[in-house]
């Protein structure tokens, strides 16, 4: 599709992504519900029929209709995050490389890049599981709730409901017309992974920026400035982060809408599709440019090393060192409280004092404390479930990766 | 407890019930984290001995420490709905009570009151099932995870959660310091049940309003007024109805608190209990009334079904008895509708228009029409799961009641 | 526009306001930007023509140019609220109605019609002021900004102010590139007003379902039922009511896109637009349809003075005699209270007690106390600024009024 | 306060300010309500004495019991933001430090540090006047609704608006008995104020980290940890940016209670008080600390010089220069983002191009061009109001200066 060159396009060596252009757009629905209207008009017509309401030519004359409207209507499609297995080579890929674990935005312990991009493996796991508990919970039939009452007509709502893949039929038929569960449960989950995506988003924003440096996006995820000739920004993380707010918004309005509602149907429940609608729309586009950019994420190891050897960051193994040389852990604490006092007065970090430096805040301090104190030493002592250590977390990424199949399978068969 | 008289007291014949009274009050939390503190400790300290990091003289000693401590904390214990079979029971004696159903507040179509309550049963029961997932799913051990790097000594984690009843060990060290997943669903599945619980609420009002007068509220969760001598206010539904604002209010405060965050841990996350421990007592106090008061709650039958007899709430019978004569439905529901228009002009609902009256919309009208027209008819033609006829109710509830002692061992467990 | 008849038009005497049709399709704000943008061009080139930066030559080739993009673009035009006056009348011609006054939806006290309309009028005044505050304060030129520190090029940046119809220029460059408070404290605004015109909606819906029976809707503001032939829903307060939720849902997204972004402009900007937009949007056709609605409301005062006999509505009436007479007023309102018991024993309301039954409660009970219990005697006596007295109601409503046209003059000012 | 030393205080050379103690605990507001109900029935009584409903003895007897109750609740005062004075001061100190003015965390163009601050300025300034306009619009007496409908005694209502420092009367009774408008519009204007200050949270701990290093946040007003020895955590800020998610969620719940509901009074409003309250003493204390805080930040005036020598941050002073000398402003942009992706290649900034490199991207640029290049003439150039240029920054001090005595006349007129 050959555009109107932007303005700033000179400073980027690749064009903007597809992808990222559609998503900065706004997405349309108004033919989504049609589609899903006339395959539940099928299915019901032909029960119908199989329980001799309407006769064999009456539904041979519905099903020619409707599949002649289905073909009036140009379907859109999504496809979900294009290729998963991607982030895991990507993480995997890293496992080893060290970079400065932040609590406070302070360095706090070195980490491996792969153990940091596992702890967002964790939390979209948990996403997905509440996602598929979610779906199994309101793929329920409300064929048959009528008005409200039930219907007079002798139906059959297993049928139905089997014919179109729903895993039950709704208990009740007041609550089948009232209820909104279904779209205020999407909206928590998807509020949720927008919880998840925005930190990954802020996360990147920052490893992008000058003072970090810790990555470099590829140019086809930025974009320039019309002013400003040299910049290059981060608008995919940006704009991710942004729209959590928007995912928020719709769980709040669907929350408000529903509170206080007597039963059963009441007109302000046709408020109910925009939010869900934007709410699915915007964790499915975000998810997919997330796909995307973090499989092709640059890191820059020099950078992240940098990092990691300013702040002290081995501080708490020289304490661990002292209580495993039998120092209780108040006094350890306090002897490397001292020390790192005394490095921050020489303008170094902790691990350059010299060795005689060391000793006289502890004449525990042996010379084995040099290993203890490199980033290496550090990430390996971790050495369990869960933790930092490059064997542990390439032990995570085959597990995790152990489960995409089976979750693949599954969504498969739900589609 | 001998109480002052409230200035309102002698409009009731029975006195407000303690629960009511602790119900309107805050309550504390101070010392619930203590408890599971302590537990946590004597678990960790167990294992800490079995791996040898301290000696078992060590481990006496802290045990010794903390049962101590412990019983210098005086607890405080809450029971969960008194008795759900109760409540089963009550909507039992009422399936065959005929009420109006409404939608938009205006009268639809007659549907059985038991059949009404058990829309709530069919809510309460997704409500449990999301509870009981949320917590399978954050029932993971975080200890190991140290700062958030994981730990250099060599713990057993598998160990500590077996002891404590976890499921299972967080995955990754920085997901379990910085995640928050655990307090953002908690408060999500928390709002859902404040939904449910806050349209009962708005029922309850109405029905206990007298231009309704549908039920009547056992005194104790009723209050007067100290300035107007003759009120009866159903305060406890109010009360339930504004606090879904509330619970709505933690969830947002958490969402926006974990939005954006770098990992791992910042002291944002400090602002996660209140909003938590609230939405988990709101929940809980706002169940345990409502069951006591359903379980009381008087219907009035006479009420119901004048109610049901002012709306022309079989004019879709009526419809329908056309249709199955062979009448297009569209041509049915627009001689039902000038029906409809008659009866209003005439002043009555439209199952007292004479015979000659009524066959006046269509030749199609014949005797059999009148059984059509009765309340009972309506709802006994309803038969299908899911329907209001009194035999669908019955079920329905024999199966609710088969589901409640499986829930009861799930949570007796999890305790 | 001759429309395909509705399958429930036979129910109606007359077709859905075209107003209220729209009122439920979305909106759409495609073009409205561009021509702010345009306007805002004109001004910015005849500045820069004023400096001495553009050629008299290039200003005239611009607004050439510009004015021809203008005329391309067909606009589209929203008026605010018909017929405000209409809505005084309304209340005027029921000043002396009386209806029953609710809390706690138990009846409360007697007050009339048009005092109960006018606690709207309070709302609908505050919100006024708000949002002209809000207008006086947003309505600064951020022209002269630039990227963020304030442009090279000496521009005059109040004279394109002055242009434009700005109150002044923004004081900082940073501030005007991020600041989103206009758009967060206008939906802050939005919120309100929605917050009350659903108080409104919701007393509609009760006051037209039958068992209240107050006020009937016109038809055009109703809709009825493709199922149920007897139905006329009240849609359109039920749509506002739903429509709260969606602006409370704007509100949040935007406080949770601005939280915690650094300076200057980040692109989680870029979703500011669409809650803003639609906030505005959904409150001006809110405010459009009620407008309408209110006007041709029409009262039952019949069923409004049924209901105010059956709840013992002068009970505090009676309490405030016998205090009068000198009874403490914990004695009076207990005395009160016995004989509210014996007219629910006795099936009736307190005021058609005999007086040898009444006296019997406290023997300061004279035959004057008839007058005390009437309804008319009841409203009368709340004859203070803000009391029901159909006196202190007109005087209000003339107060009301008197403040119109001021608001008109500053309206049109604005414009 | 002699207090039990903390683990990680040897790490530091000042004690945590004792605000900031207060800050992280909870506060308590049992005792608010008390002393305002006192003044107000201390009122009430003279107004009913002056009217001859109460005697002059009884008024009496009522005065000597209130002050007594007064004497026996002890009073807990709060001061407002401790001197203001200070902040403009350290602002005004900076006003010619250089430091690079980001957007989307990248370098844009150097700003100076004072005008950065004013930023801030600005935005406290309307979260000032939105909060005046707040009170003056509810600062109306209700006294007098009584339980809805007014009262049936002869009261005074502007004798007790006056005494109690009131601006005027509720003109309505309905509204008065029903309204949480001021608690709504309070909790917004307080979701702003958090809005600024976490937005300036982000900012100070984006500047006290490492990689950042712009400034050095006062050890009071940090912590450490008890883990790591080396931590010196911005608690402060961090905990600010988390409580902005807390007075949201006070907002949401308000909104929610609020929404729907009838008039007058219903038992949802006891939900009221927990929230405002609660975001009052958000606020209060947010902004206390911060006033603190800034007042001893210390910047760091070579790591903010050396940040902003590294973005190409002059990159549109040059186009700009461009522009001047008649190159189209798109031809000027593209030859400036040849030129700085040339200095990428070579690993400078933009300004350390030798003139011959830089010549070699436009004919047009000539010897003059190094002053452009440099941070202080990109700067000086902005010079207009609301521009970064030191001298306008000097004036948007003194402007904001000169208002804070009528501010603070304010303040002390309305407490």
């Amino acid at each position: 599709m050959p555009k109107k060159k932007q303005l700033w396009s000179s400073r980027f060596s690749e064009a903007v992504d597809p992808a990222v252009r559609k998503f900065t757009s706004s997405l349309s629905f108004d033919k989504r519900l049609a589609l899903y209207d006339i395959q539940g008009s099928l299915a019901h017509a032909r029960m119908l029929g199989a329980c001799a309401i309407l006769t064999r030519r009456d539904v041979a004359a519905i099903e020619r209709g409707l599949a002649r409207v289905r073909r009036e209507i140009e379907t859109g499609r999504f496809e979900w995050s294009p290729d998963d297995e991607d982030v895991h080579v990507a993480i995997e890929r890293h496992a080893t490389l060290i970079m400065p674990g932040y609590t406070h935005l302070q360095v706090a312990q070195p980490v491996t890049f792969g153990h940091h991009l596992l702890a967002y493996v964790a939390m979209l796991e948990r996403d997905y599981e509440r996602l598929a508990e979610c779906r199994r919970r309101v793929n329920r039939l409300p064929l048959g709730a009528a008005a409200l009452a039930g219907t007079g007509f002798a139906i059959d709502r297993e049928r139905v409901a089997r014919e179109l893949g729903f895993d039950g039929v709704a208990e009740n038929s007041l609550d089948a017309v009232s209820d909104r569960d279904f779209a205020i449960e999407f909206c928590a989950c998807a509020s949720l992974v927008m919880v998840h995506l925005s930190r990954l988003a802020e996360e990147l924003v920052l490893w992008a920026s000058p003072r970090f440096g810790f990555v470099r996006l590829p140019d086809r995820y930025c974009t320039g400035s019309s002013i400003m000739p040299q910049k290059k920004n981060p608008d995919v993380p940006e704009l991710v982060r942004g729209k959590s707010g928007r995912v928020f918004g719709s769980l709040v309005a669907l929350l408000a809408i529903m509170k206080g509602q007597p039963l059963a149907y009441n007109k302000d429940n046709q408020e109910d599709k925009e939010p869900l609608f934007d709410a699915a729309a915007t964790v499915k586009s975000s998810l997919g440019v997330f796909a995307g950019l973090i499989a092709d994420l640059v890191p820059v190891p020099r950078a992240m090393r940098a990092a990691a050897l300013e702040g002290h960051a081995t501080a708490t193994d020289l304490a661990d060192y002292l209580v495993r040389k039998g120092v209780p852990f108040r006094d350890a604490h306090e002897a490397v409280a001292r020390a790192v006092r005394e490095a921050e007065r020489a303008g170094v970090d902790l691990a350059q004092l010299p060795f005689s430096k060391l000793r006289s805040f502890s004449p525990k301090i042996g010379r084995d404390v040099k290993g203890i104190l490199t980033l290496e030493g550090s990430v390996a002592a971790r050495n369990h479930i869960g933790g930092t250590a490059p064997a542990q977390v390439r032990q995570a990424i085959a597990r995790a990766r152990s489960r995409l199949p089976r979750a693949r399978k599954r969504l498969a068969k739900s589609k």
